[in-house]
């Protein structure tokens, strides 16, 4: 992005009717949908949440407070409109699109899916690696299509969503490989686990990283044999919006853990995320620290599916219509600052 | 308000497909906005922001890096839909009341103005009472009345906006009386002024406590003292819309100082209040935790006008959409948790 447009940005902010920078984060945010697309005047951005939906082989150590089950029973919630992501969605002005990219069930009659089934789940990853090196990136092709064909269709934000029972444990995985924390610190409650799970979950963990040793410098290495399809999915997402202009509104930790591998893939990636919130799972801020994000909102979220993703938007939009409806000392008449 | 309310909507929320209380303080205030208006499915509520708008005799001790004449510059900026409320309002679908309480300015033609103008700016108070008793009471009676009115056509939820260059200073004498805090630990930049511009606005408020010696069991002795028209107005909406069993969303610093006067005035009063965001102003936190109040957003606002108290809104009403809009487990038939 040319940064020569955060400071353009930053004088026209400054001839608005109010103290510079009293619209604190709004005129950041503002500024930096600017640099992303090139426009001082952005019209406000029609957006997208991409809910990437996949099954993961290591929920049957036990991991999840959930059944495997619940992957498909949500995506066909998402598709009838009563999952919290479409609620959200809809009061943000925003549209959910819902990619099946490694469901462990055959969708037959399911208007509105968008069908990337890459393989149905990933494998347990504390036998064997998730996935083929092959089988991830075309995942990641797959989320990278999408944004491109996306943007064509005149989208201008990009939210993130995610549903697949066990997601968590993949996105600790990652996290643990790519921050270099030790995992018992970046291994939450998920969905909600008690303490026997959680230490079960972090065993299961820590044996997976001793097993496959994931190269920390090649992301393509951890993504495939720690990480998930709807993770993969979704760095390909923020590549695509990435290299289309578009900015990209991470949701929460597993969100963040597929930003991991996009940036390590694509540093310059990092420049078009917008962190939306703070998750209450444990891990997320060490990798938002990682990547020098700055969350905008912290409302002890941890639903996921693009829930927060989609609160964050709204504040996106607020932060172009700013910009853009807001009159100026001059044309308003109003006196500067004499001091 | 009915605490049992508080229960029964969290046991709605349990049901919704989605891991419990993972939607964090959306779910707090989606139980919130039921014990507070008795329904536990609530329609999503029509907002209105009251932006009450006042001048300052304290003004003239150069408190401000504005000059005076702002304050109406804004006004007439406000009706015209240019400043950062209105940007704001729209984008959360709410409307903006301009009330002139007392602007140093005779509005003769300002259509959509809401005249109530008790005095044409409050005295200075470093030199005697800012207003009498009874022009205190009187400003917030008009407060109380707008937000009858208000209730009565048709909003359900409310939001607080202020302008009136010198309003920090009122501001921060209020919050240092009601607080018991030393004036220095509760006064900020405003507006943004320099250094020795601070120094002169502690000093300003410190001298004008040691003459006036307001009583703090006595918020009405307080607020005539060393408050402002604006402030009383604020002060008097948050007691019409709790008695009515409607929501206020406060903005700012200005807010919290009015929202100290009222919670004196009548302490159940406090149960209705949200607090949108914590503003960069010193001072702000010191009231909020007085009033144990904890807020939403934390974005480096300090615009004030109602700008936050918006972004609020927009969160109220998508808890509420939350509460009443996703689907149940049983609904979706999405198995509910195993663990």
């Amino acid at each position: 992005p040319d940064r020569g447009l955060l400071t353009r940005a930053q004088e026209r902010l400054d001839r608005l009717t109010k103290p510079q920078g009293s619209l604190g984060r709004l005129e950041e945010l503002a500024a930096q949908y600017s640099m992303i697309t090139g426009e001082l005047k952005p019209a406000a951005p029609r957006g997208a949440v991409f809910t990437f939906a996949a099954d993961h082989g290591v929920a049957m150590e036990g991991v999840s407070a959930y059944p495997r089950e619940v992957t498909r029973q949500m995506v066909l919630n998402f598709l009838r409109g009563g999952a919290g992501v479409n609620v959200l969605a809809r009061h943000a002005g925003a549209e959910v699109r819902v990619v099946d990219i490694g469901v462990a069930y055959d969708f037959e009659v399911a208007p509105g899916l968008i069908h990337k089934k890459i393989m149905p789940g990933t494998n347990n990853f504390l036998l064997g690696p998730a996935m083929s090196r092959e089988q991830a990136e075309r995942a990641v092709l797959v989320g990278a299509e999408l944004a491109t064909e996306a943007v064509e269709g005149g989208i201008g934000l990009i939210g993130t969503g995610d549903m697949g029972i066990g997601n968590t444990t993949a996105s600790s995985a990652i996290t643990a490989v790519m921050t270099g924390r030790p995992v018992a610190d970046v291994t939450g409650r998920g969905t909600g686990i008690d303490e026997a799970a959680h230490a079960r979950k972090v065993a299961v963990i820590e044996q997976a990283l001793a097993r496959h040793r994931p190269n920390r410098m090649d992301a393509m290495d951890v993504l495939s044999k720690v990480g998930g399809l709807e993770i993969a999915g979704l760095a390909g997402l923020m590549l695509g919006a990435a290299a289309a202009r578009v900015p990209v509104v991470l949701d929460g930790f597993i969100a963040g853990a597929a930003a991991l591998i996009a940036v390590a893939l694509q540093p310059r990636c990092r420049e078009y995320l917008i962190a939306s919130h703070r998750s209450v799972e444990r891990g997320h801020q060490a990798l938002l620290d990682h990547l020098h994000l700055t969350p905008l909102l912290d409302l002890d979220l941890r639903l996921g599916e693009g829930t927060g993703a989609c609160l964050g938007m709204s504040l996106v939009v607020a932060a172009v219509k700013i910009m853009t409806e807001m009159a100026t000392f001059g044309e308003a008449g109003v006196s500067e600052r004499d001091m």
